[in-house]
């Protein structure tokens, strides 16, 4: 079927209006005025309907009939012409010479016009993305994930697929699930009695990764600059608006690059994403704006364009301090040591500095083993990029590629070396200063849409107790 | 440090020459001719590789003696003049002012220059990418991923992050990973004695993806053209070289689209992605086509310049069976009814049709249960695409739109209904024909490279027993 989408009528209507075409979509709403009707149609390539005209005396009654009697959600196949109509809201209409009904819709159709809650339409994950916020919201999903692989591909990044089975835990730490063959109702066991897992499919306990970084620093070491982009999972029984089991990182690597040179890529990397959705969909954040979180386009555009703040660790504490001694309340009283809460992020960057803002150079005790030491001994060369309304945003760290530091904060902290072998070759062979960042995707879809919840920017959310559809 | 990377000298190398630059890299080798060496340095920005030329006289002795003597591998940063010379074999050399080690390499680096088997090298895979052959597959997986990700972003399609852990079974069939928080030394237990799956992280047992199939039609029922590009899994226990326990698949699905739509999008997808590797890795398919495969080059050139084949699966039955009466001897005898193996897939391309070919309309028997009865009522709208070497390397089909033929058959299938409800509910509200199909990325990077192990076209491999790095 050689049919036109309702996108490439919106973007060529000069060259298409008063051409016959078809159209191909779902019913939004039908208005029967009796002698003609109004069928608004969306088929998904824009976030925009198409009105549809449909004249009882040029269908015939049986099919005019037909159609206005259809339920909204029903599939219909148009064909007519296309007339611009520069008079009316809406620049052009379908008027239609003939109509089939692909598949009919039922009147118990959960998508029905009225507003339905988000709690709802969390159970209806196979249909909610007919509505106009998931239609809006995946799009965005779906062009800032494009704009994240363009930003890097033109650099020369490579792309590196990173596994997602691991046998080993690249934090450290880290509730993992576990990657099985096994029945737990009836486990190989071995001669003293333990589980087998020399019998697993993978001879050995595997787990689901918690971020590729590990390995993307194999491949920086031979491609320079690198980037993962791919599903990452926590097993972590927390219930907020925040988290999910199941979400997509981002997590380039780039050698001879200093923590300097990664918050530049960051920076660079954001402002290119927020620029190329804002320009690829307008429509989709007027929406947003309108409905979601009203400052949204005024927030997006000002981040676009202006320098992000940069301000060490200690300095922050100091702010917030300072904050508290004049009356601000945090849950979560602050003083150098304590890792910053989300209230503690999003008063550096909402209320102080009033932009994106990195925190650099955190105590070495509250971060990642692999993260360079500062030349103070007791920080580490981390960078955290915080955002409005959202807190973190980014994590990212210089690596510590001296062998000799690195085995004895390995050792410090009781890790096992042999799990780390091919880590530590690549300071071996040829190691080099060098950083990285770790983006989490759906916080940075939260952020592009003002949609609050992790739940309502994941196709199908996986979270404690949910893994449905 | 701002670095100019190699691959950038090669492509500005009017405007480069003569002037003073930066360059960081890996040493590959070095030829000392006692008062001036060469040292060929790789980046990773390109297939190619920098010669940098010292001079002992302008580096000094100490200086000079400390770069020679140098192991292979070792990190070198490099300033100084790049000098083009038309007539040597490579178009210029960096005449080097300053050198630093950055991090040497030691005499036992696993990565000589000498030839290692590719065997050895699946036992160094944070370190193989160092050599031609990975450096030359890893460049031409990511550009290949770009390539599909512009393929269907240019045409409008939505990406979908399908779920990777999940509590259903797209094919109804397939060996699965169980992902899980249970302790299998210690399961919770109902009441009578059972593992009690309810107190899992999701409250029921779940396992990880084969296909994002069923799900990636939630959304091509809202959004028309949609694709998922993500890993996915299978816990077969199978040594081939063609098979991994995770891999990526790309997984395109089309509203209102027929077989014969859903073929020409496959073909077009399969033309575009070798036209774009062809321009953009030229060096590293030269490598190819010397080294791994002779004929590589005119394949592929082949491939996207002509039209693939079409056959049905009988007809193809019939060319096979008149292939054994002509005395082809395959492992496996054909006749109706019997799935094709990999050699009779390789026969059809190979020798018969000499090009790409789709195999269609399979019996029901050895499909799918979500592929369309056709009207024989013992064929299914099927489409397998087979390339020469490879053999099946995309599984196609136009989906079963009709409520009441796909509710029977997965009554006949014993499959559970309430498992697919979510399935059946598309086909009850505005259900349209439509179409779509897996790629196997793998398949693909392997039919670009010619390298015929997917071990040696996957980052860090998972296959039976192998979970390493």
């Amino acid at each position: 079927m050689n049919r036109t989408r309702i996108a490439a009528l919106y973007a060529d209507m000069d060259q298409l209006g008063g051409t016959e075409l078809t159209v191909a979509g779902w019913v939004r709403s039908i208005r029967d005025m009796k002698n003609f009707g109004f069928v608004t149609l969306n088929d998904g390539s824009c976030f925009k309907d198409l009105q549809v005209v449909v004249n009882r005396e040029r269908l015939g009654d049986e099919t005019y009939e037909g159609i206005v009697s259809q339920n909204v959600g029903a599939a219909l196949v148009v064909r007519g012409k296309l007339e611009l109509t520069p008079d009316r809201p809406q620049p052009f209409e379908l008027q239609a010479a003939t109509v089939t009904v692909e598949g009919a819709s039922a009147p118990d159709y959960p998508m029905q016009k009225k507003r339905q809650t988000r709690e709802f339409l969390r159970t209806q994950q196979h249909l909610r993305s007919r509505t106009n916020l998931f239609r809006a919201v995946f799009r965005v999903r779906s062009v800032a994930a494009f704009a994240i692989h363009r930003f890097f591909q033109e650099r020369g990044f490579l792309y590196v697929n990173t596994p997602i089975i691991t046998a080993s835990d690249a934090e450290g730490a880290g509730e993992m699930f576990r990657v099985t063959t096994i029945d737990p109702a009836n486990p190989p066991l071995t001669e003293d009695g333990k589980v087998d897992y020399s019998k697993d499919f993978f001879g050995k306990p595997t787990n689901l990764t918690v971020s590729g970084q590990l390995q993307a620093e194999n491949f920086a070491m031979s491609f320079g600059d690198v980037y993962t982009f791919g599903p990452t999972f926590r097993a972590e029984n927390s219930n907020t608006r925040r988290h999910a089991a199941e979400f997509w990182m981002v997590e380039p690597e780039m050698a001879f690059c200093d923590l300097e040179g990664e918050m530049d890529v960051s920076e660079e990397m954001l402002k290119y994403v927020i620029a190329y959705v804002m320009e690829h969909c307008p429509d989709e954040l007027d929406f947003f704006n309108k409905w979601v979180d009203k400052g949204l386009k005024e927030r997006l555009q000002h981040v676009a364009t202006s320098d992000f703040a940069r301000v060490s660790y200690t300095d922050a504490v100091k702010i917030l301090e300072d904050a508290q001694n004049s009356g601000t309340m945090f849950e979560y009283p602050v003083s150098w040591g304590v890792d910053l809460q989300t209230e503690h992020e999003r008063y550096l960057t909402e209320k102080h500095f009033k932009r994106p803002t990195f925190v650099t150079d955190y105590p070495r005790d509250i971060k990642a083993f692999y993260m360079r030491l500062n030349d103070d001994g007791k920080t580490v060369a981390a960078a955290d990029c915080l955002v409005p309304g959202i807190g973190e945003i980014i994590g990212g760290s210089q690596r510590e590629e001296r062998l000799d530091v690195l085995e004895r904060r390995i050792q410090e902290l009781g890790m096992d070396p042999e799990q780390y072998k091919y880590y530590l070759d690549l300071r071996r062979y040829g190691g080099c200063h060098h950083a990285g960042f770790g983006l989490g995707f759906e916080r940075l879809v939260m952020y592009l849409t003002g949609v609050d919840n992790i739940r309502d920017v994941l196709p199908h959310p996986r979270t404690v107790g949910n893994a449905d559809f």
